[in-house]
């Protein structure tokens, strides 16, 4: 087993991404499927999501987000910037779904966009295409699947957290050791 | 689908700790196995763990941590300290093995530790018996119980969040918007 020589940053490699974009929907399902509503609906207080919420959230990215916005990009360059990404859908989208509901259409909507993606046939020419952020400016289609990956990555640390948490109290003086409920 | 009145906190329900145990390998393996070595090293630098040093963690906290001190508790309470956690006892452990085997030794570890739980069946009394830690004084068995949960939410996190860094440089401008990436 080699270790690359910088351990901290890895250039973007589009079948590394492909590997790890693959792997979220299972991970959620191993992690989430059948748990008590109770975890899956628990949040961090105010307007923070819950398991269900991110799950949501998952799926309106794979309906309007990474693929729709690569396809921007390959069509219209920077000419047109993407639409702007409603980060709130999911409260409406999801009312009255259940959690089992959401996790298999966000694997289903996952694939077929990896396969699209993968259609694509992607160059380095075409990685390094521009497009225009409604609110960042100038983007590569790179930087875009690289946020694509980043993101899933982001909400499964959210997922954990919002579940560790609900533990606060019962964890008593270990709390000053875990640093995921003391940050 | 009805949410608890209070979203930010769950009272300790052994079955429920139990129902989010069960679930960290099956977790971790969908997250992990057969990801390119480059990224199952990767860190953040200096002495922070790769997600394969984390497995080696997991693997010791099987071994030595809950199980053992939850039997300490049991037979002895508070008049017997826990014995230290090496932290880093998984860096001669884990040498020369795969992620792979370490996937495989954990899955099969926490199968038979959460066997092992069930079959004390323990009583809200149980809970309630105290324990002492090396360094955090005296301590619950409850809180053991509740702290084992947390640590695998926060390790599952921890691998998250060290993935997700790899590609700091490759998101570009969204670096503002991912949370996991900026903190």
């Amino acid at each position: 087993m080699t270790a690359p020589v910088d351990r901290t940053r890895r250039p973007f490699v589009i079948e590394e991404a492909i590997a790890i974009l693959a792997r979220t929907p299972s991970t959620l399902d191993a992690l989430l499927r059948g748990l008590p509503v109770s975890w899956t609906l628990a949040h961090e207080g105010g307007e923070t999501w819950s398991a269900f919420d991110v799950m949501g959230h998952f799926i309106h990215g794979e309906q309007v987000d990474w693929i729709p916005r690569a396809k921007i990009i390959l069509t219209h360059g920077d000419a047109r910037a993407f639409d702007r990404f409603d980060r709130l859908a999911q409260f409406t989208a999801s009312a009255g779904r259940t959690l089992h509901n959401l996790l298999d259409d966000f694997a289903k909507l996952r694939e077929a966009n990896l396969r699209e993606l993968g259609s694509l046939n992607l160059t380095n020419a075409d990685l390094d295409r521009l497009g225009r952020h409604p609110e960042l400016g100038v983007v590569t289609l790179r930087q875009l699947l690289a946020t694509w990956v980043t993101h899933d990555l982001d909400h499964i640390m959210q997922i954990s957290r919002v579940l560790a948490r609900q533990y606060w109290d019962e964890v008593g003086p270990w709390r000053a050791y875990l640093r995921i409920i003391s940050e």
